[in-house]
């Protein structure tokens, strides 16, 4: 029996450091306008990216990132060895037929908001292990596909609740890889799934707060670290709301975050009312982080960044049938 | 830089050869009288499982199963580091809400009908990578809420197409653990998504076989096997058409796996008839690996088994868009 050195907790250690060597993102135009607009590879003047229809574009625009990560790393699309995806749609199908058009090894994640933080993970643990050279991992979300399988047609022109978020348009992915160029993935705290017993389907900042708390608390007693020895504690797509209550439940332990503490929903959008509580969706933390942050990261900006993605597990039939929200956030720990 | 010592084209070696150690499997009263029903760990006289809807009983069934492989491994459940699981259902939420009931990190992955062989896969490289010691891979469906959500209600009593599949009501989950007794998993090859442009959504079998056929003869190319060299080659839940497709496209590639290859899609039911092509859905593989495969494993009837699930990466959406159906095909090779 071999010794199990590398879990202390939930947090998974990598020893060898595998590295994010590059990265690619496109946006929308309502993103776009915003912090991520001068750091995306492309910004969409048209959310439909010459498409047809709102998942097309979706997945289009995942494509667009995947592709852009593997020429921004200089690499061929033969030597990346495995592309870990998923996002908010159904069956995942953006994931799913974006790696149709890649001759890549495919392995489907679902983990909704949180899934940049898991397909990361994921994709270090393989490089770190040997396994496989270089991974790809990326997400991406859209606001009109996500509108209409989640809540209503757009044309019906509902008014959304003031607790409500605004699911970004977006996509972002990246290249991980053995070597010892790019910012580091020093370790993966795991999450598990944290439920409150919210049941307002619009109100997902409150819902997920619970879960990246325990994320969190899970992570600096693994790590044995304090918020102060991180630069930026970015968490995914809580809100205004969400944040708020985290850095009330994480103050609760014991914990005070609110000096490092960013939120990727809290941020992404220039004029925040617009979209009440900000963004929201996969693409949310996909797009600030592989965008904004990795660019703060790569000019020693932010030297270690906790990044904990947070993903409301639900579905319009579990809400239908009454149940109420489970959640999940999974932390990578990343230094220049 | 390390040496990559541990891929071979798509395949991932374990050196440490991670165990199956137990399984826990259920199983509706239909899948009941056929092979497995003497092998599963519950056999159910309703597959209402005492829930007020499909969609739980179906995470029910889910919990249940992987609540047995954790007793029948003599595990308490804070021995297990990770669960890896998703199901066929809009936002996996089977697998979400059974990971509630578990104080387990849940990693969410879906792969349509591949989902128990990509969970086995990930689980053997977190073990085999010495990150965790335990780990459980699940999955499940349910006929009938697969058949609401995919297809028709079933009230409305659609006639259903005789190259038709029926939906598995079922669940089954492993336990993977370092150590030296349980069945030995020696490596896994990757899928990639294959489609071959099959748009007829009541054709599964015909849209997988490709994509089962692809990584089939990856692996044997990467492991330098024949067909041979195994006692079973068990595909997921081609069905009987889908077999004999697959058995035709690796035949034209020089490769005859008919002494060797059985479906789980095909023998899962008494009376194939009844069910057109037999068994599909995450719970067909899930339930006949986990019971029936293993016993015999354990029995050493089968000594050495590739179990290559397959899947069909398809939604409502993509196929009412007009899209074919993309599809994977994950596989694990196990030794006794």
């Amino acid at each position: 029996m071999h010794i199990q050195k590398t879990l202390r907790g939930h947090t998974i250690y990598f020893d060898r450091c595998p590295r994010i060597i590059a990265t690619g993102t496109i946006a929308g135009p309502k993103e776009s306008a915003g912090i991520v607009g001068s750091f995306v590879d492309m910004a969409l003047d048209d959310d439909m990216f010459g498409e047809s229809t709102f998942e097309k574009a979706e997945c289009k625009m995942l494509s667009y990132a995947i592709d852009t990560a593997i020429s921004n790393a200089d690499l061929d699309r033969e030597r990346i060895d495995v592309l870990f995806s998923g996002d908010l749609l159904n069956q995942i199908i953006s994931a799913s037929f974006a790696a149709r058009d890649f001759e890549i090894p495919f392995l489907g994640v679902y983990s909704a908001c949180s899934t940049m933080s898991e397909s990361i993970m994921l994709a270090a643990s393989m490089v770190n292990a040997g396994y496989v050279k270089s991974a790809v991992a990326a997400t991406g979300s859209h606001f009109a596909s996500a509108e209409r399988q989640y809540r209503y047609p757009l044309e019906q022109g509902t008014t959304r609740p003031p607790q409500s978020q605004w699911t970004v348009t977006g996509a972002g992915a990246c290249v991980i890889s053995d070597g010892d160029r790019g910012i580091k993935i020093v370790n993966a705290t795991m999450g598990k799934v944290v439920d409150y017993g919210v049941t307002d389907v619009n109100n997902m900042g409150a819902a997920m707060a619970p879960a990246c708390c325990h994320t969190l608390i899970q992570h600096f007693r693994d790590t044995n670290t304090t918020p102060e020895d991180y630069d930026l504690i970015l968490s995914g797509d809580l809100g205004a709301l969400g944040s708020r209550i985290l850095k009330d439940l994480c103050w609760e332990k014991g914990v005070d975050i609110s000096s490092r503490h960013v939120d990727c929903g809290e941020i992404v959008y220039k004029v925040i009312e617009d979209e009440f509580q900000g963004g929201s969706g996969a693409g949310c933390s996909a797009v600030v982080f592989n965008s904004y942050v990795y660019s703060k990261m790569k000019s020693k900006l932010f030297k270690r960044v906790l990044f904990a993605a947070t993903g409301a597990l639900l579905s319009t039939v579990s809400s239908g049938q009454g149940e109420s929200i489970p959640c999940i956030s999974h932390a990578v720990q990343l230094e220049v």
